[in-house]
């Protein structure tokens, strides 16, 4: 019996994946959230790992970096994601930590429990949706440097804090935002923000 | 056998949480999205209406505005809706539209199908995590005008635009926005958009 870890980091949901795994096919499937997940899969050694990307936190499964769920990749869980072709930044970084199964969460059950029945055999699983909004996806614009010092503008933080919090010059982080703002062809800073968010880059 | 009618914008997750539903209870389920929902409101005439209030678009069935789902409330459909403790805002828009269930998505499986009994037998059902989130938030402290200034700052609208959108002075979109960082104690714009966010304002 394939062995399934669902992770969400909103129970009600993880559960109710759960639940449509185990109505349609022959799954042995536990729901976790993040904080249990390392454990989880140690103890389980699942056969597939899913994961929804547009989870706060599911980065760090997909990089093996952090504490908790990042472990999972050590040893290595096949990997399932759920996404959308609306985020194909999410997309490119579970493409880069190499998950083998990508499930269109716009599409229909049925493809889910084909993919997970895919990746347990070690099988690659794409959606045609997801493949073309990634191959049809500009690469980011935007360099290291220039994502960090959004990221920080995201949450808030003035130009002087980054500054402080990155050890750079004010001038610099005013450099860096005009530069995110005329590469994401934006209005602002603000709108400059939304775009890079609602492409899944910060 | 209790109709259930489960709307949400992501379509694996509406699908899901009705095999959830299906495998915990004696509940006729169908899933839809925000463009047949109306419809399918209209031909099923649903004992309960599932709505998750985080996805775009839930507000059009709270409020009852807009073409779509809104009609689901005329005749009215008994409301549940999911929410976290996290946007109390959100959570009060939903008691502005008279929803009969609330149920924590932070929660367990048992209680969302123990509140569409409820709220199918036209009772109330609120989640303790979710009443004491209500009860212990701020009320919104901002006016409707500086919500309609916030709302399209944070679509990346410049001042002279939401100006020209808004039939206001340059000057007056300056005070609304200043009123707006200032009465959400946030260090700038981009904070406030923020913090209004998390807290469900906008």
């Amino acid at each position: 019996m394939t062995k399934v870890l669902v992770l969400h980091s909103v129970s009600l949901v993880g559960s109710a994946l759960a639940a449509l795994l185990r109505s349609e096919g022959d799954f042995d499937v536990t729901a976790a959230g993040w904080r249990t997940a390392a454990r989880r899969a140690e103890s389980l050694r699942p056969d597939v790992a899913v994961v929804d990307v547009d989870c706060p936190g599911a980065s760090a499964v997909l990089t093996g970096k952090g504490t908790g769920p990042g472990r999972l990749l050590d040893p290595p869980t096949p990997l399932l994601v759920l996404a959308t072709a609306k985020t194909p930044g999410t997309l490119g970084r579970a493409f880069q930590a190499k998950a083998l199964g990508y499930v269109d969460k716009d599409g229909s059950p049925g493809r889910l429990v084909r993919a997970v029945r895919k990746v347990a055999a070690g099988e690659r699983f794409i959606d045609a949706a997801l493949a073309s909004a990634f191959m049809q996806a500009d690469p980011v614009p935007l360099s290291p440097r220039e994502l960090s010092v959004l990221a920080r503008a995201a949450q808030g933080d003035s130009v002087a804090e980054i500054a402080r919090a990155l050890h750079l010059a004010s001038g610099t982080v005013r450099n860096y935002m005009a530069a995110v703002t005329r590469k994401t062809g934006a209005r602002n800073r603000i709108d400059a923000i939304r775009i890079s968010r609602s492409a899944g880059w910060v």
